[in-house]
């Protein structure tokens, strides 16, 4: 697969600017440019659920800075991951780590971009170390109680009586950017308030301040409907073909709706830049009885779509069919790499069988010693319910936390 | 000098609780005494501003719990001083830790009790490890903002707009019982909050909660009208005999009012038992033309004192003179130790010259290059004035800050 790498400093700028939300700073990444240099971005994700689908997303821009000629940097917060869910073991947190930096480096190799530049750092590897645990301790000295909690607003869960980690995560995450010695941290739109705290707090304690650029909040694939404790509710990156086009059947894409249609911003956000990445910006409509719609830019589609020429009736199919063509090179690396799939199992281990609950019919008494409250009959796991309810919540938890 | 050692398990855990305000978990400690062992108590304290007679107070509790057989470990929390103060530099934090290490050590030998059983640990010698990190880390996503805002109430500076740094401290604190392998930890009826969050707070990450034994909040030596910014108002520990005798005849003792006052509490908690560990718990006053009132316990003291037979007039001579007593051998250490007193340079370094701005006469337009808009004219640092302002207003944090 051959993939169109930008030349002038002009299409390596606008590559990296393509369906951005907002930028702060961005001359910082702008002079590196213009020098013929290649920025060093950051991109930080919480090793917990499996990724689905929405990890496109941010994984086309990473694919887009790769080809800009960025040196992208992937930074795997184990910590984090380990501390959402204290009762996941800490092993259990490696090998999810090891899945995403499967998952993650095929998904860009299925867009074609090179790799060469892209690396993976664990946050274990040095948020324990001295000198990082210093630094937490100086920021927190001059960063107030409020600021935390405004920089942290948005990507931490909100509650009546949160805990204290949630104050400490952007303090974390701020260092991040001074520890990975990059020049510039991209993440969505949701994590606007932390990065405009980035550039206040580092230079607090010494550290200069770094560019921030930031994708817009996309709605989800399914829509608005989807629901966290549904296993159907999301696509995950290793998805079949069949299960991908059912799952695509039955989001929701109201009829003439643009905004917040998540299979339209899919299209937008991932399949067509995929294809320009491929080399042809082109996304094909195919029809009963007429010629195939062939669109090179989403407003074509945002208005043949309002004006119900494009209908769901006919995105739904060719948005299935380009995302089982976008995952293919995927499920194959999967399937011809028995690491991967050995991890896998240890990273999300099937769920174990569930116990249905008989009601005690009098004929014991309750507690009775020796007597057995409940009998346990297996049940048989749902087709195709590959992650336990756990696991999609934590899924849905991690979307709220990371930067995508 | 000889010091009273008691044998009997009674005697040792009379003396353990002697004077103290409150306990938790007292059991854990009185276990360990019907055992015969040596329970292991911590006490911590930031290397801040320099130790005053406010200090004598938990070393004297430190010396009893030495004399009873406990190993008492000292925590000298220069992370959390180089915090209080980044503009500090690291290298006079480390050197006021060591002035705090010779200060200490030399109390509690004046008091004649063997330091064979106290060790002194920096903070920053294991508060930066990994292993603590990730269980700063762990004991933030299991405590909330609210509990470590209650535990940290009564010990870190409250305002309007607080640093984070605040929160962090008390999961600090409570971790340094684990690190620090007490069975116990000693602080000020000040610490109270923050003492039962530790109970709460341990057990969460899987570590056993410790005994807390409580110092009551004791009036200053020189009453409630010491101000932070005079340097008059803190008698330091290597006060000369002669400041010594002018700071406390300048003490506010109103006759016959034993409540909040300073120099009667200093007689109850500080020279009473430091007489006691010396052999012999007797204090004397003398009068003109009378015998001396000796007193071998406090209540003897309050009751004439309230009778106004014990006049302010009379007490303040004899408190003089035996903390004068008390302090002679640290004064004679001090004199013998040209480390120490190299140390003491270099942990508060003398007042920079103060300089005194004349006003501009007019006579050259402000800001004309090559005009100096101030003249320098070095003033005499005024006799006794050891400390700046800012050093005093640290000591004065620090005692809002510490265990006392």
């Amino acid at each position: 697969m051959s993939i169109v790498v930008p030349t002038t400093k002009e299409e390596r700028i606008a590559l990296i600017r393509e369906n951005l939300a907002e930028e702060l700073n961005f001359d910082i990444i702008e002079k590196i440019i213009d020098a013929g240099g290649s920025p060093k971005i950051y991109w930080g994700t919480a090793t917990t659920g499996r990724p689905h689908c929405a990890y496109f997303v941010p994984a086309i821009k990473i694919a887009q800075l790769l080809a800009a000629g960025c040196e992208v940097t992937i930074l795997l917060a184990d910590i984090h991951a380990f501390l959402d869910n204290l009762k996941a073991p800490i092993e259990m947190v490696d090998h999810r780590a090891t899945f995403y930096r499967y998952t993650i480096t095929a998904v860009l190799e299925a867009v074609g971009v090179k790799t060469d530049k892209l690396k993976f750092v664990l946050g274990s590897s040095y948020q324990k170390s001295a000198e990082y645990v210093m630094d937490v301790y100086r920021l927190a000295s001059v960063v107030s109680e409020n600021d935390a909690r405004r920089a942290s607003a948005e990507i931490v869960k909100q509650s009546n009586n949160p805990p204290l980690s949630g104050l400490l995560y952007p303090v974390l995450q701020i260092l991040d950017e001074e520890y990975l010695k990059v020049d510039a941290q991209f993440g969505g739109m949701d994590q606007r308030k932390l990065f405009i705290a980035a550039k206040e707090w580092l230079p607090k304690i010494g550290y200069k301040e770094r560019a921030h650029i930031m994708n817009p909040i996309v709605p989800g694939l399914q829509g608005a409907k989807m629901s966290s404790s549904d296993p159907d509710s999301k696509i995950d990156i290793l998805e079949s073909a069949e299960a991908i086009t059912k799952k695509i059947r039955k989001a929701e894409a109201i009829p003439k709706v643009v905004e917040g249609n998540g299979v339209l911003a899919f299209t937008e956000f991932v399949l067509l830049p995929a294809a320009g990445l491929r080399g042809k910006k082109e996304f094909i409509v195919e029809r009963r009885d007429e010629e195939p719609l062939v669109y090179t830019s989403i407003e074509q589609m945002h208005s043949d779509y309002a004006n119900d020429i494009l209908t769901p009736q006919i995105l739904k199919p060719a948005v299935s069919k380009a995302l089982i063509e976008l995952t293919a090179p995927i499920r194959a690396a999967y399937e011809a790499s028995k690491d991967w799939q050995d991890i896998t199992l240890k990273a999300y281990p099937p769920p174990e069988k569930k116990v249905k609950k008989v009601k005690d019919k009098g004929s014991r008494h309750p507690g009775k010693p020796g007597g057995k409250p409940e009998d346990k009959k297996p049940e048989v796991a749902a087709e195709g319910a590959a992650a336990t309810t756990k696991e999609v919540e934590e899924a849905t938890s991690q979307v709220a936390n990371v930067s995508l």
